[in-house]
């Protein structure tokens, strides 16, 4: 297996601002698997917001990605050599290789292994992976949505937020999706169901229109973003409202962004404000999975996604990804499958 | 029963503050009761800081006092006539008969009679009344503190703080207290057993205070106040920490202050942030006020009561809370009791 591993190493974090700058693309040997090991090629890279805060020293929920070390991501990748018993050669594997071509396993990163016929490959980083697990168990741990409640979703067309919107549909609810772009909005209403949906760029006063989309008021809020979205969505809550915050992608800076204080807004409503992090939920990922795998294949739950080739293009991909530019799930196809 | 029935009208909301002005003192004549109908001479008032949002038009989980009417507020007071069945002349209620000496009562208005050996009758206005149940349903039910965690309360030698701080201990947690006084601290250490009570206005670094105070962070807020004193409480949340909002005293001007937005920190600890409101958490309140009972009857629990003589005093008292110079639950005398 003698050849180059082009991989992507962090040079510097982000905290004054994400920029493909950030990543150097260097080349190494393909390394050969020792006793215990496993040889992976990358096929598939899966970009993900939450990229923004792995690179920065904002307080967070992992420490930074160190500098000089190969960039995280999740990965499906195929073993083409192995010395390891669970991860024979030919087989798929959901993992976390990285921003590189090749890497060594000793299993420790790997999550597991995938049938082919079961799922397209690409399933497994969206609907069947951790994109549609943290749909699914933030909005139904946290956000706890009953038939016939209003659900709100920030970034509705995202990887993310577009499966929220349609398991909350599946389980009964009114579903409004706010996002931003003209065939965004179209995406939401003919892709992924939702019963109305709002381009906060476009609407004049964003507050009324939520007012308008959601009459009965909100009972579930799936926050991606905070700042002003959010601060439009608070006026709205029903008493006992929950927000189920996954995401903080319109706060620029950390901690020291301002907004109206929420207090007023919660204690009159008596509402819920939740950090959700996929990590603490992963005893219900199997049950999960198993009813998101029941959807897709009954087409009943769908996903675009935005391919990228070639490793060389994970930065821009990710670039594009913070800017709102993608649509659908963001990947980076690395590598082709051994016939 | 014929005499003069002083009461206090409202004749303004205080949205742009609460001053004595506000009400006015007027003459009426002390009414007979009708049937099924019971006359209550009142004896106590309870001063509430959530007097505050009963009486300004900002959004709220009740509708403001009418302007005109009789202002609303927590009594304990006696039956001296009565055509109501449930109500002899003699019996002592707790209800909400509001800023007036004499009150007729058709037993809407009535929460429970009081046997005057169980406990002093002011008790039931904090301990055992609704002070004590918002203390020990917000903590337990929203705060769900554990044996061993950390819990921080603001007010925290208020009616409701201090008994939040006592029943935390009872709880098996370290609790430390935030308050604005130098004798306040003291009661907090000697009165209410905190573990540790920080002057908000004397430390020149509140958040680094509140580190050291709570070396292995912070998992319970029971909030009063909101604004600044959070904000340094939400910089040493551990995960999974839980934030009971009780109170917004420290934020005052409803929904537009501006504060450092949480929806980072809430992500990055898996925290919760929760409005509670003792009236949606009735069904557990009988069991609640059994424990509290129990704790005060055995002399576990603290009371500290300011009162003041004569309903003439109401509006400087609510001016006392709201300013903090009170110590202790703020009552009003308003009668004595029938030999």
């Amino acid at each position: 297996m003698a050849g180059v591993n082009h991989r992507y190493i962090l040079r510097a974090h982000g905290d004054e601002g994400i920029t493909a700058e950030l990543f150097a693309l260097e080349e190494a040997p393909v390394p050969e698997p020792g006793p215990g090991q496993c040889l992976i090629k990358v096929l598939w890279l899966s970009v993900d917001p939450a990229m923004r805060g792995w690179i920065s020293t904002w307080p967070n929920y992992r420490d930074p990605v160190a500098l000089g070390s190969v960039m995280v991501g999740f990965t499906v990748g195929q073993v083409l050599a192995s010395r390891h018993p669970d991860y024979p050669v030919g087989c798929f594997v959901l993992g976390r290789q990285g921003w590189q071509e090749w890497a060594l396993s000793d299993g420790s990163d790997i999550d597991r292994r995938l049938d082919p016929d079961q799922a397209p490959l690409t399933a497994h980083l969206h609907v069947l992976g951790h994109t549609g697990l943290t749909a699914y168990l933030g909005l139904m741990r946290v956000g706890q949505p009953m038939p016939g409640e209003t659900v709100v979703v920030s970034t509705a067309a995202g990887a993310v937020g577009s499966t929220v919107g349609q398991i909350a549909k599946l389980k009964g609810c009114r579903t409004v999706g706010i996002t931003g772009a003209p065939d965004k909005i179209a995406s939401c209403l003919k892709d992924f169901g939702y019963d109305a949906a709002l381009d906060y760029k476009a609407e004049p006063d964003l507050p009324a229109a939520l007012g308008r989309a959601c009459p009965a008021g909100i009972d579930v809020y799936f926050d991606n973003v905070g700042g002003e979205i959010s601060d439009a969505v608070m006026q709205h809550l029903n008493v006992g409202a929950r927000v189920v915050i996954c995401g903080t992608l319109g706060i620029l800076d950390g901690e020291t962004a301002l907004g109206p204080r929420v207090n007023r807004q919660l204690l009159v409503k008596r509402a819920r404000m939740e950090g959700f992090l996929i990590l603490d939920h992963l005893d219900h990922a199997e049950a999960a999975r198993a009813e998101l795998a029941q959807w897709y294949q009954a087409g009943k739950l769908r996903a675009r996604e935005e391919v990228v080739d070639g490793l060389a293009q994970a930065p821009e991909a990710l670039m594009r990804l913070l800017r709102g530019d993608n649509r659908g799930k963001m990947l980076v196809r690395v590598g082709a499958p051994a016939d």
